[in-house]
């Protein structure tokens, strides 16, 4: 086959109503078509011109529909979805120390994990989410999870100070990491960073070591930081200064930095995460849930930080749906006033290009853009609670809900279709889903 | 027939997984069965026992689904759906004076506000709502969508200080609000109320007035108040107190009021609210969206005021979405810090039995006790995103979404059931709503 010919007959159309890229900014294609050949994003063009100049193998045609890039969950404990609403309205600490790590100790296992995390996927990938950062224990068995889904993920090799039934101390974290990392390398969905869980749960050494690790293998630094004043307080005690001044004398504040939530950041703080590149995830929902207070989004964003959204883990959420957590960002950031502290347009990029910068992927993924991996979700905006729009992204946020998402594609693969998803037997997975529940409801208070 | 077999063989019977009554405080019930009869609760009773005691005429099985009390919308602007998101990111007052009464002006009409309701109904119904209380234009045209729907609602008599296209001054609005009261008065599922727009909107002279028609005729006032800080400081400029001091002084503030937003309020404010029985209808999405900040949600319950919940109209929400607006005021009454300030059931009795309380119909509807009209709504809990649920109530709030909506039955009859309104044809309502965006979009800034 000549070459020319073989471009002209790409894998895969999709023809939109309209097509937000978030890159270019600002840009709203209306009625255009996406081309995809061997799993990128080969042409965005007038759907008009792309019937003349491409022959696909298929064509899906969506005609009241929005097509984006798909969402990236960028802080998540994915196999947490089995502890979905077990502890309510507790606060961060009571929840973490007295139901969360001690049912982890009874009940986490290579098993446990894989479940949890396929229920996460097949959650996730309904409401068009295509990536997620996930930190937990049995890194494995989450890659086998994230491969079945056909789901990207960049999985953590998470660290503690204490035991857990997966380790049994910081080296043995770390050795239990690296081993998922060589083992999962190959795989072109999964990517791995080291995850030390907090400041508060692993110590100055190794933290230190953890940098030294990062700056090696060129990976990135996945932590929880400010999430509590409780854990604030507790710093300025122990160590003399906040967790972030702590991080930042360690010198691990920088562009292979994430820190999820952030939830307490002074002007300083903000100014250090600027200056030196690293990287926020928002979480508005859990922190709100565990009563941890409301991110200073606007200010972060004003100063330049990068700001990537998440949902954290179904345990404090307690849904993994970025459209929720979309709507919930624009919102908060506009409780001290201001209405155009923070557009849907900017809180969709928070949602998609922000998180794959955060994780080092925006080459990779977070738009649509030739070049780029095909990893694509449709929304249809025809259902009548959504009618009439008058501007496309502001309806994305404000308006539509996950359950608008009809159709997920990752690398180009068809991974969810009005309502069934390809790689996963929900029913199966449902059933399994309450065998665990059935041993978890003795930690239900 | 005898009155004991007649008893024996009711209208309807609905066997639900769970039946969370809402009050008795507390209670869920497990394999349940509610009975119906003349558009009345009956009874309810195990499944078990209700197959043994009762031959229906119809019996609908919900095995995997919670049967709730159809959520209440305490405060919105139906009509306004047709103007979903027409004005994005602006404040309070810029949004409503350059952007909302402008466009109003020049577009309501009798056609707008029957074809908009019916849109803002069809979304309520199939997101479980089965009443709601509105403050617009027209409300015999309102009355006309409400009816045809088959849901219940409260109609505002709007009164306003400058004229509309509606009427012309105080006394006009005043008169074609009883015009419209006559009218009604006849149907079951329509009430109506005094509605002057705000206290900044509605001089003391025609306060005075509204205040001795609702004595005179016993019906309920519906306000704004306090929804911005612009209104208060204005108020303080213009008559030398805040607005809710300047009601009181006026004699409003009673058990026969409602108050929409109240998002900014003193703790004496909020004292003489309680002392005086006058209810407040919380509406977090739009206050938010507005940038007018977040009611003191939990110092009002703490002092023992009825707080109602509501979306406000689909122009500042952006959706008619009662989960949506649970989920928030559960998660914003935290945002304090304290995890524990505002539970799942307190947020289910604002969206329900607080909602009728402030309505004066809590004789009548908010919770399923038998001799209570049986407005109803069944979510099912079966989706793969919300496996596994150790508490049906807290996933109700938490986890569930209006798109778990299965069925909606106002007074026992059927209007929404598995996708379908029952007397709405939503295609043509589509359409209708696309002419008016054609209309409409030259708004469009």
């Amino acid at each position: 086959m000549e070459n020319s010919q073989y471009n002209a007959c790409p894998q895969l159309a999709v023809e939109a109503r309209w097509i937000i890229p978030v890159t270019p900014d600002g840009v709203v294609h209306e009625y255009a078509t996406l081309i995809v050949d061997e799993g990128r994003i080969r042409d965005l063009l007038p759907s008009a011109e792309a019937r003349q100049r491409y022959q696909p193998l298929e064509t899906v045609c969506l005609p009241h529909h929005v097509l984006i890039p798909g969402l990236i969950n960028a802080h998540t404990h994915a196999a947490m979805n089995l502890m979905r609403g077990i502890a309510e309205d507790r606060s961060a600490i009571t929840w973490l120390r007295e139901h969360i790590w001690p049912m982890e100790q009874q009940m986490v296992s290579e098993h446990f994990v894989r479940d949890g995390t396929l229920l996460a996927c097949a959650e996730m990938l309904k409401g068009g989410v295509t990536c997620f950062n996930d930190m937990y224990f049995f890194p494995q068995a989450a890659a086998e999870a994230v491969l079945q889904s056909g789901m990207r993920a960049s999985l953590g090799m998470v660290v503690l100070d204490f035991p857990t039934p997966y380790a049994a101390n910081a080296d043995d974290y770390l050795n239990k990491g690296f081993a998922a990392r060589d083992e999962l390398r190959d795989h072109e969905r999964i990517t791995t960073c080291l995850a030390p869980h907090s400041p508060y749960s692993v110590s100055d050494k190794v933290l230190a070591k953890i940098l030294t690790y990062a700056d090696q293998l060129n990976v990135n630094i996945h932590l929880h930081l400010h999430e509590t004043m409780d854990e604030i307080t507790h710093s300025e005690t122990q160590f003399g200064v906040r967790p972030c001044m702590r991080l930042n004398e360690l010198g691990l504040i920088g562009p292979n930095l994430l820190a999820a939530n952030c939830t307490h950041m002074t002007a300083i703080e903000i100014d250090i995460f600027a200056k030196q590149g690293a990287h926020v995830v928002h979480c508005p929902g859990s922190d709100l849930k565990l009563g941890n207070g409301i991110a200073p989004v606007a200010c972060m964003k004003e100063a330049g930080v990068n700001i990537a959204l998440g949902t954290d883990g179904a345990a404090s959420n307690n849904r993994l749906d970025m459209f929720s957590e979309m709507r919930l960002a624009a919102l908060l950031a506009k409780s001290a006033g201001n209405a155009a502290a923070l557009s849907a347009r900017q809180v969709l990029e928070m949602a998609t290009i922000n998180g794959a910068r955060a994780l080092g992927m925006d080459d990779n993924i977070g738009s649509l853009e030739p070049g780029k991996w095909a990893d694509l979700v449709a929304v249809d905006f025809s259902a009548i609670e959504m009618q009439p729009c008058y501007d496309p992204v502001s309806h994305l946020v404000y308006v539509a809900g996950r359950e608008q998402v009809t159709h997920a594609w990752v690398a180009g693969e068809s991974c969810y279709e009005r309502g069934l998803h390809t790689h996963i037997n929900t029913d199966e997975l449902k059933e399994i889903a309450a065998q665990w529940q059935g041993r978890l409801k003795q930690f239900h208070p």
